[in-house]
């Protein structure tokens, strides 16, 4: 009986095709791995046309970037709030068949046009086909999707195993399509109205502040009448913040190797023939690629670190990861800027300061997330990174690096303006070093304030013995 | 005991920080993920600067374009001989901890500067930097992996439990060591020999053929010594196949964000103000879009239905993969060809007779991995598309399909050139309709077959009774 029971079990598991005719079930996991990748790219690459706007030097970089910046990070919170429906979506559906896989497809294509759509109407505020190409996109991903709960329902061997045994399956039914075609119906009417009181809405849409996302993304947050600290899948919050911080560190390389290939008869006439000559003028772009590798690969270790020790991601979490990626995602233009100023222009200056900023908010973020996993740490948390963990300081110490140090940057930039590249460099090529010599640090750190709090219980010397034999155990295990 | 032997294995497999001081060890998951995803994307985007060239009317696209992604391909093979290697790495040492992940970006790093000192070998054909500096890289990511490699032997709980337990550890050391080392070694009298003698170099290596990659590829099989059929990590394979598409599908959109949205004083002085008309001069290149991203996502929906299938893969299948892999990757290019010359020229059949050659090309390496799959049926593939299996022909069909479809368009557009274009869109069109009723064409055609080769046994009527049924069971599947 025993085995019966569990020869079944593993039919349903794991070979959900041997179920006769279903003969075409397949688990979904390379489906939302391509999924999670390809709406990480298109939220990502949207920073390149703002980071190939050409700045005159007359101008502030500030005021002519402000209005691209917004709408890239529009784009990205767009981007964002259709993934975060897609993987709620995936959760109720957990196997897919050759149907579904290419209804998703079709789905995935008006995603990821959704970002032209948008900089259409960031381009043309006063014309009304950006806000209908954006709204006829919303729906029509709306009807793919209900048409895929509908499917999926009409196949239950294809959803969540608790889903499958619910008795009012059909109620559950329509409270999803209820949910999914909400937005798509609130796109509708506004493009009919926005057909009929064109001037009104954009007087009341666009005049005010921002448009779309901001008002979207509380909407779906209602809708699904899911509390905030409601459950979401680690793993694809993983996928998705990996393809973010692939991408952002491959872009700027991409924009090197299209630009950066001296074309041949200008070094003959300019630099004499001399290879070494031509590449010498674009140094600072190298030390720029050098340096924005460095800064993204290591916010994407300290996510890694963090991400390790989390044990369930809640959708606050989630959301506070996003923020953190669409500043990650606007490092390349940051770093950009840094390198396209004459020295000591006052643009120069912004440019660094700004890379400052974008650096602090994408670690404070991240700081955010661990914070806010620190509350409910019964949960949500590894005993090790816990309040009183053997971990909880290094974590701690981890992800709070990025930030004071982009801090201490910003305002020794505002002070020293005129040494502001190279404090910005320096700080660049020492924080590697700082996250490789973290742990000894920290202890360093602590033993210091143990030793000038509470003097009496340990003596200064023992103290210095056990961090020298930290170092040594480092330094052994380096070579 | 029972109970005490399974914890402890629990310990060691799933939670290795819980030994101790070895609190920071983790599993090297997500240290790959981001890897396969950096040298995915880095190995793709190169085709960029080769779409961004600008064909003058006059000259032909083949001559022009021959060398661009002669460089193109090398770079992808470069890129992925570097991959391989870090599969191989990785498969001995499967744990990490902080030291080893920061040695490994510093890796990944050079490995996405690969690129750029190859176009500048490309550039510059007679000039020795290039040489040197492409060299430099590849000692200094053969000096990282060595190290990694030390680290990891001097730290055995990182390692693979079969190797933890080997009597032999050091020899084996000493053996990965020689393995890794060779190549990089190779670089190094390649450069000092090339400093001495560049002449005679440039001479044999550039006059000759194709520089680095064919050199190198096979050397480095030879060097590791593995047969065709040794295993390759079947999750590393998917992972870093699913960024390739994802990137070529979204390579097209990046460029129709950029260059698409068009200038607000452009349409007032061009078009009247009409935004419609203005965007109606981009036609061709949304259709191009659709068209490229459709394409992509099918032949990923044939990798994905194969890589379902298939149970391990070989070394040899995961040649014919970076194969494939590296003609889907210039799909962007040939779809950005076909809208950019005036409709019926000479230019434009050959543009679109590239884009027919490459997706035919793709397609069959897909094929292929199925045929050498299907040499070692019992180890390779599930029993269901194994030879007589029941989904055999329909997953042979499956990949056929592009192959055919590619092949027919090619020599349609050979014979109707004046129609080539609307040849093309039409086989754009129909083909994501195919894969749809692809499992009622395949069934439609057998029992044709079966009529018209075995008539007296199954009667006309019946099998169409039986298309008919399958057809209804679609239907109502769809709706």
């Amino acid at each position: 009986m025993e085995e019966f029971v569990s020869r079944e079990q593993q039919v349903v598991e794991e070979e959900p095709e041997a179920n006769g005719h279903h003969s075409s079930t397949q688990s979904s996991h390379r489906l939302l791995n391509y999924s999670d990748a390809l709406i990480s790219i298109i939220a990502t690459v949207m920073i390149l046309p703002v980071a190939h706007t050409k700045v005159e030097d007359n101008e502030s970089v500030q005021t002519l970037l402000t209005t691209k910046i917004a709408v890239y990070l529009m784009t990205f919170l767009i981007v964002t709030v259709a993934w975060a429906a897609h993987i709620r979506l995936f959760q109720v559906i957990v196997r897919i068949d050759d149907c579904l896989a290419l209804l998703n497809l079709a789905c995935m294509m008006l995603i990821t046009f959704l970002p032209y759509t948008f900089s259409l109407m960031a381009t043309f505020p006063e014309n009304i086909l950006g806000i209908l190409l954006f709204c006829g996109c919303v729906m029509v991903i709306g009807v793919i999707q209900s048409i895929i709960v509908l499917y999926a329902f009409s196949h239950p061997y294809l959803l969540n195993q608790q889903i499958q045994s619910l008795e009012s399956r059909s109620f559950y039914k329509s409270h999803i399509l209820k949910v999914i075609m909400r937005v798509p119906l609130v796109c509708f009417f506004a493009s009919v109205t926005s057909l009929i009181f064109f001037q009104l809405v954009h007087d009341t849409v666009f005049n005010t502040s921002v448009p779309g996302p901001v008002e979207e993304s509380p909407e779906v947050e209602l809708f699904y009448s899911f509390l905030p600290n409601e459950p979401l899948s680690k793993e694809r919050v993983e996928a998705f913040s990996d393809g973010v911080y692939a991408i952002v560190a491959t872009l700027l390389i991409l924009d090197i190797c299209e630009d950066n290939v001296p074309d041949p008869t200008l070094v003959k006439q300019h630099f004499g023939g001399s290879l070494v000559a031509a590449l010498k003028a674009y140094g600072p772009e190298y030390l720029a690629y050098f340096g924005s590798f460095a800064t993204v690969g290591l916010l994407w270790f300290a996510h890694h670190s963090l991400f390790l020790h989390v044990t369930r991601t809640t959708r606050f979490m989630g959301l506070l990861n996003t923020f953190s990626l669409a500043f990650v995602g606007g490092l390349p233009l940051a770093y950009q800027l840094t390198h396209e100023f004459p020295p000591n222009s006052r643009n120069e200056l912004e440019a660094i300061q700004i890379s400052c900023v974008i650096i602090f908010f994408a670690g404070i973020f991240q700081l955010a997330i661990f914070v806010v996993a620190l509350y409910r740490q019964q949960e949500t948390l590894h005993p090790y990174v816990r309040y009183n963990g053997q971990e909880h300081i290094f974590m701690l110490a981890k992800l709070a690096l990025y930030p004071c140090v982009a801090l201490v940057t910003f305002f020794l930039t505002c002070i020293l303006s005129r040494f502001s590249a190279s404090i910005f460099h320096l700080m660049e090529i020492t924080v590697p070093f700082a996250f490789i010599l973290l742990r000894l640090l920290v202890r360093l750190l602590l033993s210091i304030l143990r030793y000038i709090f509470c003097p009496e219980r340990i003596s200064l010397q023992r103290i210095l013995e056990e961090d020298i034999e930290d170092l040594n155990a480092i330094n052994t295990a380096n070579t």
